[in-house]
């Protein structure tokens, strides 16, 4: 298994920042291929000191790196990524890594 | 669902962290109350510009962020977060949240 994790920084209007994502850019990403299951925070995104300068965390489950990199590579990938700096005003740090259970 | 997302920053010597987090952390942290499912990234943790700071991340499900508060509050939860500094000298950064699938 594999995980693309992105972590949007606190925007300017968090309020239109939600508008946006729920309504343009997770129709977008949806449509990435070979995405198994999209989660995304929902509240506040905490630290053990307290609120974190995070806005949203959104967790993509994918089978494999390879397929991380086909999505990222395809032109539905390519989409969803060139639409991030469209809400993203807070900034936006994405990893992936491949996973395994322990 | 909820979960928390555990980032450990480059530890000085990787080897003696992964045999670490694997022999003693893995263990303690597997006892926490209510861990639905536990996952840690193998090999590189990427970001789309290359390698990240990060050496790994560990995502933790629980059912509910009310179970993490719980969890940490745990004696379990306290020897696994008391552990941390013991092997973590590159730093970890924790956040949890609620999450919904979208």
């Amino acid at each position: 298994m594999a995980k693309l994790v992105a972590m949007y920084g606190t925007p300017k209007d968090k309020a239109a920042f939600d508008r946006y994502y729920f309504a343009t850019h997770v129709p977008l990403a949806k449509k990435i291929p070979k995405l198994r299951k999209y989660e995304v925070s929902q509240g506040v995104v905490s630290t053990p000191a307290g609120a974190s300068n995070y806005h949203l965390v959104a967790v993509l489950d994918f089978a494999s790196l390879a397929d991380i990199q086909a999505a990222f590579a395809s032109p539905e990938g390519q989409a969803a990524a060139g639409d991030i700096p469209n809400f993203a005003d807070g900034g936006a740090d994405l990893f992936f890594f491949e996973t395994k259970e322990v």
